[in-house]
């Protein structure tokens, strides 16, 4: 094994005190104080790679490794080190720590890229703090709309304001967006968050590709009441028209079991909150997801339609806001293909698989190619602290990467190498 | 009229204020510094009457003012000025502003009371702030219990520092019990928060009983997981549990039609709280109430057992825990009947009524004999900003309220001396 694996294993075991909560869960959120030091924490490991690096100012956090061509489009690596607010240690912080010990074993092995490596650990894949993520990916690509800067978090801090508060500077966010070509290729190496490598005790698996997201809040607005003398019958109570809904909802999504559709009430709000008044308000989220993109429209459909009819029954107004739509995205063939072969190398029979879950690559995807890593997680398990993968397997995950990152680069430099010859050659005609 | 309208409409607009919200709401905590501005202010009033004033351990503001007996029983008349967190500027406040202004014209009418009359605005009554209320009623009449004081409100400030902020000491709360006979009989004027004054176009009514509201709180765990990868069948969400239980809550109290029974599911908390996260835990609130125990035992009985059903099938636990139990209670004959009369001297025919919502003479029943008077508000709003009762409708209360304590005052003084008398003649005998 060329990467060096004690060393990963080190890495995680110190990153995971940043944020860390009951025996070996995490919560760091993203543009956070917490966040901040773990950058600071993993920055250190970047330049001991012989990596600069920098945080620009969508709050990514970005190390470069030159190469042969320092010219030549760049082959990008990376993934998150925000969590989930009661989330584990392993999603997204692994595929960072794995471009980073991709970048140290080639600065030890004293391999020069054909072209330059950049890891990054992504701003805010995880969404949760203002209600729709991917925000550094999103950054990276030109996808950013100026009013999400006044979206706000519980406690009622604009992501404007935490991005200042991080160091960054949200009137200069262009700076952070790569030309068009500038990126050859993007690789990230996620945990499966779900069941089906520890199923089929495989370590790792090839990412197909992505399922696509939609998340959508409802707002419920009834009337508020005292509790002891309003008439059940003249109740206005946005809870209770809320609960119909949540059930229902499962209803219209669970219609075909064979299908894998999922559909989520993850967050849910009332307002004001009181044992012995009626709710007045109630907000909570929708997250429904497919790789059957006409399904899950259809889905959406029923949804809207259900939410209209149980609001008039229960004297409701409902206001449905769409915060996150994602088209399923396909992971390149190419190097699905390099992925492939090297497991083969490594003497594994890797599984190819859909993700259920969306990543920073979904995004990436506007910009290049994208090839993504599976490693096996126990029972499925993510989004909680119970989350676990074996520094075993995220070795062999991260050895499968750091030679899939050598072919890739390479491919990259040739095919600028052969552009550049074409270009020459036509020039001579 | 006695009372002085003017005075009371100012009293109101003043106190209005102190914890203003939207045009004509009101958020005034229980314990809170806003809750202490409105305490001095007030204290000023019942100085100006010529009150003796304190604030007693258990957080209640009394105002005393001496009786021709000063060794005799107290009548005892108020409210409370603690509100909901989105309330009105009338529940609560109106018991005791008319008790100021009863203690005010007493004294400009220049009338001794045969007893001493002490007003007084009870410690969070509202119930909100630490999910157990009626405390200053309770504290008065030794029903506190030293665990409550461990119970924390939503940013986590225990009961014991919110009055320990406040200027009490929560170690001596026994000295703010009053001994067996020290209250006579205890008044208070309320709105009525219900539709039934309004819709019989009277501005007054004369409470007969309370109905006894039970408390409960819920709480149900489930497991946490991606809400991208796990798929539905093998899910255990407990908000899709909770939503389950809203929805048969609602119909297991609504059984009976006709029936005057009432359940509100009015506080929901979901845990972690995350667009894609499925929900781990989720806590939320029964209030339960009836003017019929038995009735109301049932359906307790029937929820309880639909709850575990409910958990089973969606594969949670669940552990519920009772807040407040209080059993319906009656408005004291006697009482009833003066103020039935002195109604008919003003030439009002005012109907008798029961009380949905609970008031501090719930507990003050364990004490000494009470009575009520509502007070009409507009399309029996309560709990909510748009709470409105008129000032001629207040006056009119408050006179009732004036003329009432003026005969409950003697009535206790006359059994003073009667039992007196029946001591001495006792003696000789």
């Amino acid at each position: 094994m060329k990467i060096n694996k004690e060393r990963l294993q080190e890495h995680f075991e110190i990153i995971s005190q940043y944020g860390k909560i009951r025996e070996a869960g995490l919560c760091r959120p993203a543009l956070s104080s917490i966040e901040k030091e773990a950058f600071s924490v993993v920055s250190g490991w970047m330049k001991e790679a012989g990596m600069t690096v920098r945080i620009d100012n969508s709050g990514n956090l970005i190390g470069r490794l030159e190469g042969g061509n320092s010219e030549g489009p760049v082959l990008m690596i990376g993934s998150h080190l925000d969590s989930q607010p009661y989330g584990g240690r392993f999603d997204g912080t692994s595929g960072v720590l794995a471009g980073v010990e991709v970048a140290m074993t080639l600065t030890e092995q004293r391999i020069t890229p054909q072209v330059p490596i950049e890891v990054i650990s992504f701003c805010d894949e995880e969404s949760w703090r203002f209600k729709k993520g991917l925000f550094g990916s999103r950054g990276i690509v030109g996808k950013l709309e100026p009013e999400e800067l006044d979206r706000t978090d519980k406690d009622g801090i604009t992501r404007r304001q935490a991005l200042i508060d991080f160091g960054c500077d949200p009137n200069k966010l262009e700076e952070s967006v790569y030309p068009p070509g500038a990126i050859g290729a993007f690789l990230e190496l996620h945990i499966e968050q779900g069941p089906l490598l520890d199923v089929q005790n495989k370590p790792v698996g090839i990412v197909t590709g992505i399922a696509g997201p939609l998340w959508l809040t409802v707002k419920l607005k009834g009337f508020a009441g005292h509790a002891g003398s309003v008439p059940m019958n003249l109740r206005q109570d946005a809870l209770l028209g809320a609960s119909k809904m949540i059930g229902e909802i499962n209803q219209i999504v669970r219609q075909d079991p064979s299908a894998p559709s999922v559909v989520t009430v993850g967050s849910l709000k009332v307002f004001p909150d009181s044992p012995n008044i009626i709710p007045e308000e109630v907000e909570f989220t929708i997250d429904l997801r497919d790789i059957d993109l006409n399904r899950r429209n259809r889905y959406e459909q029923e949804i809207r339609i259900m939410i209209e009819e149980v609001s008039t029954q229960y004297k409701l107004t409902a206001e449905i806001q769409e915060d996150t739509n994602l088209e399923p995205v396909d992971c390149a063939e190419w190097i699905q293909e390099i992925i492939f072969e090297e497991s083969k190398i490594m003497e594994m029979d890797s599984p190819k698989m859909m993700s259920g879950p969306f990543h920073d690559s979904v995004i990436m995807s506007n910009a290049c190619d994208i090839g993504m890593i599976f490693v096996r997680c126990k029972d499925g398990i993510s989004h909680n602290p119970a989350e676990f993968a074996s520094y075993d397997d995220l070795a062999v995950g991260t050895e499968l990467l750091y030679k899939t990152a050598l072919r890739v680069s390479s491919k990259l430099g040739n095919l600028q190498l052969s552009q550049s010859g074409l270009t020459k050659g036509g020039s001579v005609l």
